[in-house]
């Protein structure tokens, strides 16, 4: 296979970051990888690791002569990495990156260049696990994941094509929707999920008897509340990134658990069972355990 | 090992019902188990696959001679059950049951026999899958589980002493508590996250792109919806038995998605992340992955 891009630089060199240069490197996607990061220690582990092939902690050198960068910072990094590569980097580097939100992701890119660069291609794989940094990091993360490619319509069709053929060389599928649509639907499976989690094993732990509350949790509990364990400013930036889509979902679901509520106090069976039957169909059908 | 009990009587072979009698035949618990049910295909498969030593549809003969009667039946058919065993057992019979709320299974114990026997233990293995039916059934599904005893003021301590002896046989830890305590303990830990995902589910399955909204569902969806896989007739029953206990957990975690609300409309991080750095503690501390 040819490669796609001769050099890149990954901004953020975490799971994330990690992950996509050991795939990229593996599967020979790319010529050579550097790394940059504000933290030294990480990016000199991610080097020992074989993670990247050089690294520097200054973003100019760093990204010199890249015609791929790669902004796999946590959200709130990145809008003053942004102002940083303005000046850096040709109109012929593609510059794409990894954010949970989109939305805010673009108006960053906006704010920086007064505008999106056409090779601008702001992208998510819909991959992780509940660790972070680069020693959590593996080739296969992608492998049989969707990665959501968000396009505004300053971009060059050509930058999609080219990370579109990164992201399936590293194993994952392509899907392109808007930025909107991206943060509704991320909102719907994966923040509010995290939302409610966090919120939960929260409200237990302040219940006076929570030492003993969870010796009793079982599998269940367990499987519920595994992503709670998640790394919380990651999650708080996201929060606050995508605030409007997440408040949107939380308001039907809490309309949701008031109708519940009023069942479970009129003792009304068949209502409850109808929710729940409804549930575990749509589960049943439409997502592989 | 000497036998616990002579001859057992399993009322209903499922899941529970069914990985219990493996669990006491294979570890030579008990000398005779029989089981009974309305279903005489899954009494007959029961038979068939080994799990008991005889069956029959008629309640009288399948628990006659027996010193252990286990009710493992859904919740709500125990109060019929309760009532048709009243005239057949004699005082020295220990009857237990397996039921996920407690105060209803006593209260139903006192209605069927116009007060609590002294061989009624009531119990709650807090072990299953998702799954149910007697083919899922297997003998190592309380090993290492706690199984919860609540036994009430009237219940003779022997009776609680062979009830634990044979949950231990079987590989569980056990704990004994008040039956007020259980329900509340088990509303928060398995009940509530039962309702919430259950709900969750159902409320992205209504929302119109629907099909679509799973598709980008990644582990972290899986995990926590999970349960919501689980039996809606069973759930059904438990949300209507331990109603006031679930309610009251609902409500609590109602004021904190309140306030996770308010801190993402003012864009308070702080708080945000306060909120998901104590939850994330607690589950890492307290829940073992």
């Amino acid at each position: 296979m040819a490669l796609i891009f001769n050099k890149a630089c990954i901004i953020g060199v975490g799971l994330i970051g990690g992950s996509l240069a050991r795939a990229v490197k593996e599967n020979s996607l790319v010529g050579e990888v550097s790394g940059y990061s504000r933290h030294e220690e990480q990016l000199k582990l991610a080097f020992e690791l074989g993670v990247i092939d050089r690294y520097s902690t200054n973003l100019a050198e760093a990204v010199t002569g890249c015609d791929l960068i790669v902004l796999a910072t946590p959200l709130k990094a990145m809008p003053s990495i942004l102002q940083m590569l303005v000046g850096l980097v040709n109109d012929d580097v593609v510059i794409t990156d990894v954010g949970s939100a989109k939305r805010g992701v673009i108006k960053a890119v906006e704010n920086a260049f007064g505008g999106i660069p056409a090779g601008f291609v702001a992208g998510h794989p819909i991959a992780g696990t509940e660790k972070s940094g680069v020693e959590a990091s593996f080739a296969e993360l992608y492998q049989d994941r969707c990665v959501i490619l968000t396009p505004t319509q300053e971009t060059d069709t050509q930058a999609v094509e080219k990370v579109s053929q990164l992201w399936q060389g590293a194993g994952a599928e392509v899907v392109v929707m808007t930025a909107d649509h991206h943060d509704e639907v991320l909102a719907a499976t994966s923040h509010v999920p995290h939302v409610l989690a966090f919120s939960l094993v929260d409200t237990l732990a302040k219940m006076q008897e929570h030492n003993e509350i969870f010796k009793f949790a079982a599998g269940g509990f367990r499987d519920f509340t595994r992503i709670s364990s998640s790394d919380p400013q990651m999650w708080r930036d996201i929060s606050l990134e995508n605030g409007d889509a997440i408040l949107s979902v939380l308001n039907r679901f809490q309309q949701s658990i008031d109708e519940l509520k009023q069942a479970i106090q009129k003792q009304d069976g068949q209502s409850i069972e109808a929710i729940y039957r409804r549930a575990k169909q749509a589960r049943d059908e439409h997502v592989i355990n």
